[in-house]
């Protein structure tokens, strides 16, 4: 087993990770920048070096800074969280030939789920379903047009060095396909230094569906049900459940299958997600796969009773996954609400400072995973979210009740946040029907 | 359906009855002394009404304001919470004199099982096992003797107005039989007005293991499997957990059975608990039965995922179980440790104060029940607990580990607290194993 790991992030997720070391029994090395000499993450690890200026480039992306540390201090592995150095399989390979494990998969798999024409391709060898689309990169605009008239429109061009979101052009018509595919290969080369694209058809209505799977070093895959995503602002999710209100016994089984099958083709190994569109006819495609642990695992950990950053740990270190696929039961309906330093009356709009009071809610089916604590100063300088409230219940609707009734004790003064967003949210009828779509927030804004 | 209930109590279990009450869209009225004007609980219910001065004869016994708050306010329903009325058949009597719904069984079932002697009457009746011992009250020392020598000794002199520990004397041979009689009649008489009597043989070594039932008008009579809560200091409970962790499959069975026959003998409503002493050679017998929502609830409803202060009101208010004996699942491990503000090193001195930082752990598997906030002031007229950690995972050594972890987190500052005594109690190697008795702390002090 690992005797010390360092938490190569920081925020809730490198709480969390600390939290699960320390149920372990490995200790905790923690880096942080400048900005957070003060962080909840530097207080509750074993030591913490900083490593850098504020700029995350000079710090939480500075790969030598971090294997610095990782060597002066003899860690065995690395964390590297969500985001950051996550999925930078470079890292991953330096990891390796440092001798350090690399906690999450080969350098390999992220490559493959990072490219995703490449991905897109992989899957469809190993016969999870795909959009109808190119077979791989389209070269130039004629056979950008032949594809799109094959698969009808409206279509999606997709810049393969994408992904989360970014790098996406919708085309309605033949008429705009031309300007449209220019200008995507354009924003491609400029914004990842690739211009590779690639067609897929546009789903409009769509819910966002994924499955979490687990893999250990000894071939044993597995899935852990699915998380429905779909309340997004601008493809950012805000909002996610366990399980999906609308997925059948016999779809989530399927779903799941697709899942392990993608996560066999590229030999994964650790927590995985395999991020899915389902379509409001039933049918699902795959959309990519993330390669880390995701913000929104803690629903799946409630309704599954399964640890997920503890089995990721433990299949790092070669351990064989301590569950099989016939013990993954669901019991109940679980919610996360991300509680971002923003404000919804504005847009939005970002709101660092300082925490003049916090008081988590608390009590019977209610998780908080936060970094914050009273007098703390949310930095500008890194994404917004300051907390996950995360509750159980036995049933969808208990679950909102119980949301709402968390969100309504939870004090944080100081700077705004989106919890009347979240409010108003668990308290809108449709959203109560679970009749959402990844444009629910577009079509009917709060 | 309930439109508003008064909560009748303080503390942390004010605020788990206002949680399941907003839960369920039912208003809350709170009470409060001159003593907890800033408490937590006042903040949290939808109006508050001070109820007189800081002794509680004067304001949390005091039934005549009660009932009055009650009157002028409408509602419909008492929560008594637990210790204060929660157990006192003339509140109910009043309550349901007044119209009032009282959140728990009958008069008469908290009358019986009030009364130690009839409860152990009414239990054998009902085939429920009792601890050898007289058959009734004893009238004379004479009869004492008589039958002490027919179960030999140890044997219990017990008040049958006491419970909860209080009004015991032990004796060891017959050569202070009669002393011992004689005293215990007088502390009787003087402690709870009534010299009433009886013996029980004495069981040294024994585990604290309680079924926990729930019950609706319609006579739906369930179990929800048992807490162990041996680990006590001068018999008031520390730490519980659930399952009890040497309990055999059958035992459990056959333990939950003999609950539900108690609960059937007095036609009880709610949730209540039958505690048993459970022998070592596996045999168990019936204790006593706490008529009232119990400190240590939580950790059934982690393990079984009932929500037990909402089933009470449920079913108060003529509602049907939402579950049936079927339904019930025990899953994984649950511990909960009672947090006071007491000093440890000093002989568990209460010690009350102002909290002057306050930050409760969070993250997976961790629920805290607590009335505590930065800045409140624990007032020195009321039990010392602030606040109930608990923990749940797979399986009990993981739920040992995640305690540590949380009680390591856990920041109270400017009182004394017991998160030291339950830090060294966690590493505790006999506990550890599970191989505790009621006596454990006394054998093997920490």
């Amino acid at each position: 087993m690992f005797n010390r790991i360092l938490v190569a992030n920081r925020g809730e997720i490198a709480v969390r990770i600390i939290r699960a070391c320390r149920e372990l029994g490995i200790e905790t090395v923690a880096v942080y920048s400048e900005a957070d000499r003060d962080a909840l993450h530097v207080q509750l690890a074993d030591e913490a070096y900083c490593i850098g200026p504020t700029p995350s480039k000079q710090s939480y992306l500075h790969i030598p800074s971090i294997i610095t540390v990782a060597a002066l201090t003899g860690v065995d592995a690395i964390h590297p969280g969500y985001g950051f150095l996550a999925e930078n399989s470079d890292f991953a390979d330096v990891c390796e030939a440092c001798g350090i494990t690399f906690i999450g998969p080969s350098p390999r798999a992220i490559e493959t789920m990072g490219d995703k024409s490449a991905a897109r391709a992989a899957m469809r060898r190993a016969g999870v379903p795909t959009v109808p689309g190119s077979d791989g990169l389209v070269a130039d605009a004629n056979e950008a047009e032949r594809i799109a008239e094959e698969i009808g429109y409206p279509v999606l061009i997709k810049a393969t060095a994408g992904g989360g979101g970014k790098g996406i052009r919708v085309v309605h018509d033949r008429a705009s396909l031309r300007q449209a595919f220019a200008t995507a290969q354009h924003e491609a080369e400029t914004a990842f230094g690739n211009p590779g694209v690639y067609i897929e058809k546009y789903i409009e209505r769509m819910r966002h569906v994924e499955i979490q799977i687990l893999a250990d070093r000894h071939g044993n895959v597995i899935h852990l049900g699915e998380r429905d995503c779909s309340v997004q602002r601008r493809l950012q999710k805000l909002v996610e459940e366990a399980p999906c209100p609308v997925l059948s016994e016999e779809t989530r089984r399927r779903m799941g299958e697709a899942a392990v099958a993608a996560a066999r083709a590229v030999d994964y190994v650790g927590a995985g997600t395999v991020e899915f569109i389902y379509s409001l006819d039933g049918s699902f495609y795959f959309m990519e796969m993330n390669t880390r642990i995701q913000v929104e695992h803690p629903v799946t950990e409630w309704v599954t009773g399964v640890d997920l950053v503890r089995e990721q740990i433990l299949a790092a270190a070669g351990y064989p996954l301590s569950i099989r696929q016939e013990d993954v039961v669901l019991r109940g309906h679980a919610i996360e609400c991300r509680i971002n330093a923003e404000d919804p009356d504005r847009n939005f709009m970002p709101c660092p400072g300082q925490i003049t009071e916090y008081l988590p809610p608390g009590g019977i089916g209610v998780r908080v995973d936060s970094a914050a604590y009273p007098g703390y100063v949310v930095p500008p300088y890194y994404d917004s979210m300051i907390a996950k409230l995360i509750v159980w219940a036995p049933d969808r609707q208990q679950a909102i009740q119980r949301m709402l009734r968390a969100l309504g004790e939870f004090r944080i003064e100081g700077v705004k946040t989106t919890i009347p967003f979240h409010m108003k949210l668990m308290q809108n009828e449709r959203f109560q029907r679970g009749e959402v779509t990844t444009r629910f927030l577009e079509e009917h804004p709060l």
